[in-house]
């Protein structure tokens, strides 16, 4: 009874976390933006990364229509969270409205944004550097929280931007991330598959944020919130669950 | 390598049908609206039926965000075709910008409709007849169809609209298939099963139109498309598959 008018719960810590879970664990998303010319909504389907202030980013041809009608009016909306088996509206799902933030090519922005897209979507090297190519920051604004059969939350701007702390927490973030690996090689798929019954593989860390890390595998992603937001690497290690077999 | 600039290619026959299969056999979609307030599009989930002369079809609450949205301004889009395992961007879908109708409650276009989307959603029956519950119709304008890897199409309208026979080929279209169904119990099954590969179970008609018949097993359906469209029942029953073994 997934469009039953239902009262909105009040917004709690745990429904903030499910939708910026639902956001930043997106692989990918449905997009909506205006058509310049007609001015009807256009849906279409964008891989999704995330930055680390908590924006989402999509990486897209000048060519494209998307590209094109952002250019032109940044408001734009995504749909994140996927159905399974069963009735798809059984499935927690977040609307977000977003401002989108064109990134120049070559700045700090897009430098960082490449890095972090390329881990999380590694067959995107075969077209990230495509000279029509370019990255948008989207902006969460407000959001719609479907949380599975009467559980509907409005959401703010606030719940979903995380603020970047101020010392050097993401400066090398990959080879952070490469250290981790090589010292708990299996810790990736140890909180990927135990922690949340992801499927079995060798699953890699790809990024993280001051409220989580995520994992790959093959064309899934699997997002780790902390228990509370990190500042410094030390804070990541001991964030990381069940810290005794991280020890080597 | 989705959203890379390629040639928009030449709609053929064969496009226009992947289109209309991926339009009329999505039990859901992602449906895009512009919100009356902020202007912002906002793109939620929905259930997906079909009307006989091919346009979609939604059951909204009259207090649902995007039933404001589409009473405010008809203009619309679906997303449809969801994604299977590995690459997202590799799975045909089809973007529909679409003008929605609202449908009158008791309007014999209201019960067409609520009969053919019990049919394909059996569980609708639990809210279909709440008093603030209605139908739109939404029907396509253009669309943009994306096949895979390199295979792009523009279509209009005329390459959806069905255009409805002139005789009583929809009349007791639930009887027909009831029929259909009890003189060939294991039909539906074999043509899902054998013919499109779908998993096995006990599948079953839930709707047609003057070019495809559609049949659902728990929460999948499958759309089989017939040769040419049809405009009798008996060329319904000419139309199914293997008539060999539609022979009692």
């Amino acid at each position: 009874m997934p469009d039953k008018p239902s009262v909105i719960r009040e917004t709690d810590n745990e429904a903030r976390r499910q939708a910026r879970s639902l956001l930043r664990g997106a692989r990918f998303a449905a997009i909506g933006v205006i058509d310049p010319e007609t001015r009807f909504p256009s849906v279409s389907r964008v891989l999704l990364g995330t930055d680390t202030d908590g924006a989402a980013v999509i990486l897209v041809s000048g060519l494209s229509a998307h590209t094109k009608a952002l250019t032109a009016d940044g408001r734009t909306s995504l749909l994140a969270g996927e159905p399974g088996k069963g009735d798809p509206l059984a499935y927690p799902r977040l609307s977000v409205q977003c401002t989108a933030e064109p990134v120049e090519r070559d700045s700090e922005t897009h430098l960082r944004l490449r890095t972090r897209f390329l881990a999380r979507h590694p067959k995107s090297a075969l077209y990230i550097d495509f000279p029509d190519f370019r990255f948008f920051r989207l902006v969460p604004r407000s959001a719609s929280l479907n949380g599975g059969f009467g559980r509907a939350y409005l959401l703010s701007e606030d719940d979903f931007i995380i603020g970047n702390p101020s010392g050097n927490l993401f400066k090398n973030e990959q080879k952070t991330l490469l250290d981790l690996g090589e010292r708990f090689p299996n810790l990736a798929s140890r909180i990927a598959m135990e922690l949340h019954k992801a499927p079995s593989g060798k699953w890699a860390f790809c990024g993280f944020d001051s409220q989580g890390i995520d994992m790959i595998y093959k064309d899934l992603l699997v997002r780790h919130e902390f228990s509370a937001p990190i500042q410094t690497q030390e804070q990541l290690f001991l964030e990381l669950p069940n810290s005794a077999y991280a020890v080597p």
